[in-house]
């Protein structure tokens, strides 16, 4: 893919967020990665949204040097590496502070599966990290927000292929997914999803998971070989 | 009526359930069956609403086979069927994951009659059915999401005719009507009702259902031989 | 004033209100009274706005007999004649269905002054009246809200012209003004108050209301001889 | 600056803010200083958003003098003009009723940093001043909320190019910034906290601040010497 391919692409990814309002301002960026050439197309940081353009994506490699592009990337730039570097399959990733999904990360609470709107995307809670150590905070901080992100997903032995979503603790969410549209779409899925479960507790502070049945028939109509939702193209 | 009028119809409910926010992506589906030939159109599975044609609509018959279309039905059809068999004179069915209804049918919660918004258009709360048995889920699970509510309204002594929604347990709503404008009217009606709800026990937790004759009053100036509102049109 | 034009005035509010998401489908009316005329147009009951016109209005009389129009008034009209009967000096009335005026109709809670956007409006909490008595309801039920809203001002001492707004128990609000536009303002206003107190509770569930010297420096900047806002025109 | 410049500027940030739906009818104004004249160009008072054209706006001096325009300038003005002369640095003022804001205000709370959202624009809780002694509301009270807010800043040691906003007790929110734009990007930023924060306590009521370092972090990346946010222009 070229880089202006790579970068509309992105520049896309990122419009949608914005005019679906899950960020205002600069309050979020989304990447492209092309793993052929092992680089990524990501927003410019500090860039608000309504003067964005597709030529000012930045483009970066893994080791976070810019490729191509006079402006500075995202201030995020270094946990979208990391997340690419250790989601080997992941095509794009997205951040955004959509308020119901950073109200959850505020709270430092997972979001339990509630029902089958959750299971028609994932088995499991969505998984908030730990608070983030001082050290890692005063060390390369947006590179150890990947790294915490990565630690979650080994310490509760999560895969990111099912679970395309967390939540960092006093922070927000970041998702990603096998294309960057995908990684779109989960965020806005996960936006909803935080919406409801925060109406639902809000009826019935007791409700508990829905059950393991459940969620799994909802999830596996959707998602494996014996799918049977969507179509075969 | 001519198959193409069906799916325009169907295609026409169910842009509208999108364009009023009850839906996106996909989540969520309606139906037009037309009595005398025995078949229904419904949204083709998995096919996102800023993309789908009327062409696209699915016809089917009562036993779930496709009578003209390319693409898959909606994974929800045998959920459609079941309530156009034993809900013999209605005419459309609508399917949505819209927050508020999804909240209350999250926590498994029956939505009382606390206003006359409500009472205008059932003098009963909008009933949750019961989880679902893992004998279910495990089984033909879309067909016994329509038996549970068959199960439910039995049990419960409900006319369809009279509550034209339900609230599936751990899933979301389904409305339906004499026509499938209505059960698209009935599915908006339902989320305002569910917001309006959540607001009022926000409010006054202790509130209980209202008297029985404001209720009746305003079903039945709505509903019935007495009835003295809207045109005699 | 012709009719035609106190039909126009009639449609423009009953719009403003659809276009503002205080209404949706039919639940709402606006209408408007020709003092001289002893008529007032109202909004035909149950057409929907996306349908409705200015011609479809009615010109009806104090003792809700149809003066000129073809279709059949609103069902809340006796409500309308029973205030412009009583609160002698407005010119507009409004009804609508509004999420957070009618969760506080239905808790059966008036709404405290909390803050001085509603003390730039009003010195007195929004009176929310008493459950109706099923003598009432079973009577002329329209005719009765109408009184119970006038019981309720006597009852509290409370005077038209200062509290243009009431929310009737389990039911939703009414509002009125000097002019009909003054009473689809009231209607907005009074959404927003109920929007914000809901809000504070939720933040503060002890909160009192404010004291009585800051109440009236709101009310009195903006209303009577001594009031400084807004341009002398 | 010329006058013209200077109410241009000041009819875009208000207009911004009614667009952005911060501000309905009349519910708010903005505010724009040039410091080598000594004068600062604000809304007029009472007239609504839907009807303000750049000419409307009153040029005011320190001393609420009106130096030029036909209209009377905002009831809130000498509010604004305290402001400027207390705070040397800042080029524009915004006062909004926004629902979120308003209702921490109401709440009497101060927001506190729950998240890097928050700590991205200052260190330190949004501050809510005390409620005004009656003496205060009695006086000259636009003055005396100036006033308020002045003595709230100094009693907690606040600098006010660091945290350039605060929750007025019983009112709603001001903002303010080294220009215009900024003071209405606060405001903006500012309903969004107050969103989140409301939202992370419903889920959450026992959480607590972040911890120092997680706010220092994600300040100083924004501001000052050591910033690395955003692009060097």
């Amino acid at each position: 893919m070229r880089y202006k391919e790579l970068k509309e692409i992105t520049w896309r990814c990122n419009m949608e967020l914005w005019h679906q309002r899950l960020i205002i301002y600069t309050f979020g960026n989304a990447s492209t990665i092309d793993r052929d050439q092992g680089v990524f197309a990501i927003k410019p940081s500090g860039v608000p949204y309504e003067k964005l353009k597709a030529k000012d994506m930045v483009i970066v490699d893994l080791d976070n040097r810019t490729v191509e592009g006079k402006l500075r990337y995202s201030s995020d730039t270094k946990t979208h590496s990391v997340l690419y570097k250790n989601f080997s399959q992941i095509g794009g990733v997205v951040h955004t502070h959509s308020p119901y999904s950073v109200a959850w990360a505020q709270a430092k609470r997972s979001i339990p599966v509630l029902g089958t709107t959750h299971a028609d995307h994932l088995t499991h809670e969505v998984p908030c990290t730990e608070v983030m150590s001082n050290e890692m905070i005063k060390g390369d901080y947006e590179e150890e927000t990947g790294n915490q992100i990565i630690e979650t997903f080994k310490k509760q032995k999560l895969t990111y292929k099912e679970i395309e979503m967390v939540l960092v603790a006093c922070h927000g969410p970041f998702t990603w997914g096998s294309t960057p549209e995908k990684a779109v779409y989960n965020s806005i899925v996960l936006e909803e999803l935080a919406k409801m479960a925060l109406y639902t507790f809000l009826i019935n502070p007791e409700i508990k998971e829905i059950k393991k049945e459940l969620i799994d028939k909802h999830y596996f109509r959707k998602h494996g070989k014996n799918s049977y939702y969507g179509q075969n193209t």
